[in-house]
């Protein structure tokens, strides 16, 4: 039995059920088979965390043949400690050796392989030297969906990650903001997601008056002044699992614009989380978003997509864009995030991580949307 | 004027002359330009650094041709405050558009060029896609001295890092050893390499007994008792370089044979530092350093490359390793790092970073090589 603030760990058997259906879904969109990475696809199917360097390391899933993890020598041992490890065989090969040697044995000579996204493009090129004839796509083109849909298990990691952002928004709020750096702020949210349980913060976003106008904007040495608006933009992972969440709060009492300007957010975001059902296309949460903020006039400052999706990594497919074309199922994890840019002045998001179910979005983030006054 | 204690700044033109360079050494190589990548590349060539994600972002440079850099619209305002930002042309594309459009004007359409290693897989098959008439070859195959060879400005930090470094050493001494957790060790030398200046800690290995015959293993529960080897490999950045040393360290007395064993890599080491000069070729620092182990039978147990070139980032070439060929020039700076790993008892390993002078090798780590006795 797990307790309540720890989930119960993943078993080799679940990492074997996963790589399975890799390989048959590959199989089935008429891949030869899947190349992984180290990073969040191999985290997803093995649970093994190395680095992503120049050594090779990389797990070849083919249908109906065991899974083998192409490893350097001297990572081997850490490879074997890892809980897919029994699932899977090992390969290792040693420095000076020629790594693409070793995995191109495993490889259909003139195979279509899905490979991970973040592969180094220098192992690709390896292998593509290798095996002139075999040809690869990336595994977002090829099988965007493999981690997309969350099993029970993955959604309550995800929940308590959300949780746990949501506990570090309420505490955040009574904090002082004004007189103070947005770095020490960004460092008291970092502070607060470890001490609700996050293992790693990934971001840490607060964006003060025109700095909230510049949506990658991290925290920099602003002073926050009495009359900013402020972008907080936060998360991490917990359990392994990634929590992302955005608030947009002000310090004394708003104008009438910033009111106005964060209503056409909320609305916005409302009417993206609406759209979220089953069978509906990624795009129709992006357009419903959209069109609220189009409506009002402010569409050209709308600059970036609505949602990514969330899962052991904090940016993945599906991502809710104009394009995407993929049907929502129940089990996906993905942000809702609009926002407002108007440089030089200031900037407006709302973002919470919506799961699909039967009845439609679920959010994991609950805290108020209403604009809050701060110190 | 710089402090003794702060390097001056690079400036733009530092980084428009390593641009023009590179582009330089593209089209001596035969190619038809460099394709960089966030990551050490894209931090040598411009300052400036993004994360690298699924969103493109790519510097491409070509001889007679400006710098071009193509970014996510919402990362242009990040890359205009990079430092070498009026050294090249920014081109942003905005989420929904295809980034590969954006960049196949500025390759030619049956171009071969030299991509960074750890560019996206995804990305390279967006170009390949985008440009079948195009090819690819990796920064390291292709131009593996790009960032190898070292400007004035540049050592002085390396040997600001390697400073740093033996000051994290020469204090680890002085803490207890025995009883405590390898983790505990882990923790005091990271928060030594930062009070001694390092802006990032990238490994803090403490390695007792027999955790320490595995030289991947990072810090574990292990505690550490009277009688036991362990090596200590730790390194970070300072001033934006790299610092790299290992030294083994025992508690209490060591027996016979484990100072035997240090004595032998001790002195491989110090045969590989001996056989740096302008000239030689890279495997012939492994040969020499391979050959003492070997003549005293642990040739066996001698399990990986003996270094790696250090700089923006703490593993890039020059790879000290049987079959490269590539010859030192002075200015280079790479880890000459051999030791002998006792499956199940204990490692050693010996590590300095040494830059080619026309003198021969010099050392950046100066701390003492004996076995040290600790409590």
């Amino acid at each position: 039995m797990s307790s309540p603030n720890q989930p119960a760990p993943f078993t080799a058997d679940d990492y074997r059920a996963r790589m399975a259906r890799a390989a048959e879904s590959a199989a089935e969109a008429g891949l030869a088979g899947v190349l992984v990475a180290p990073g969040p696809d191999l985290v997803h199917l093995t649970g093994y965390r190395p680095v992503n360097t120049e050594r090779l390391t990389l797990l070849v899933l083919r249908a109906g043949e065991d899974p083998v993890l192409v490893v350097p020598t001297l990572e081997a041992p850490d490879a074997e400690q890892a809980v897919g490890s029994p699932a899977l065989t090992l390969r290792d090969w040693t420095d000076g050796k020629d790594p693409y040697a070793v995995a191109a044995p495993l490889l259909d000579a003139d195979g279509r392989f899905g490979i991970s996204d973040n592969a180094w493009a220098m192992h690709l090129l390896g292998l593509q030297q290798f095996l002139p004839g075999t040809s690869y796509v990336s595994l977002t083109e090829a099988l965007p969906m493999l981690r997309a849909v969350k099993d029970a298990a993955e959604l309550e990691r995800l929940a308590a990650a959300g949780a746990a952002a949501d506990a570090t928004y309420e505490e955040i709020l009574k904090v002082r903001f004004s007189g103070r750096k947005e770095t020490d702020v960004a460092a008291d949210l970092a502070a607060l997601l470890k001490q609700f349980g996050h293992s790693q913060v990934d971001f840490t976003v607060v964006g003060s008056g025109p700095n909230g106008a510049n949506p990658h904007h991290e925290a920099g040495d602003r002073t926050i002044e009495r009359g900013d608006m402020v972008v907080l933009d936060f998360g991490g992972l917990k359990h392994g699992y990634g929590s992302d969440t955005s608030r947009t709060v002000h310090i004394g009492e708003p104008t009438a614009e910033e009111q106005r300007v964060h209503d056409i957010v909320r609305e916005a975001q409302e009417a993206g989380c609406r759209a979220v059902r089953p069978g509906a296309a990624c795009q129709e949460i992006d357009r419903a978003a959209r069109a609220v903020i189009t409506e009002f006039g402010y569409g050209e400052r709308f600059i970036h997509r609505t949602g990514h999706g969330i899962g052991v990594t904090t940016h993945e497919p599906p991502y809710m864009i104009e394009g995407e074309e993929q049907l929502l199922v129940p089990g996906m994890c993905f942000s809702v995030e609009p926002g407002i840019y108007l440089p030089g002045r200031f900037g407006v998001r709302i973002e919470d991580i919506v799961t699909v179910t039967d009845a439609g979005g679920r959010r994991l983030n609950t805290t108020a949307r209403e604009l809050a006054v701060v110190e």
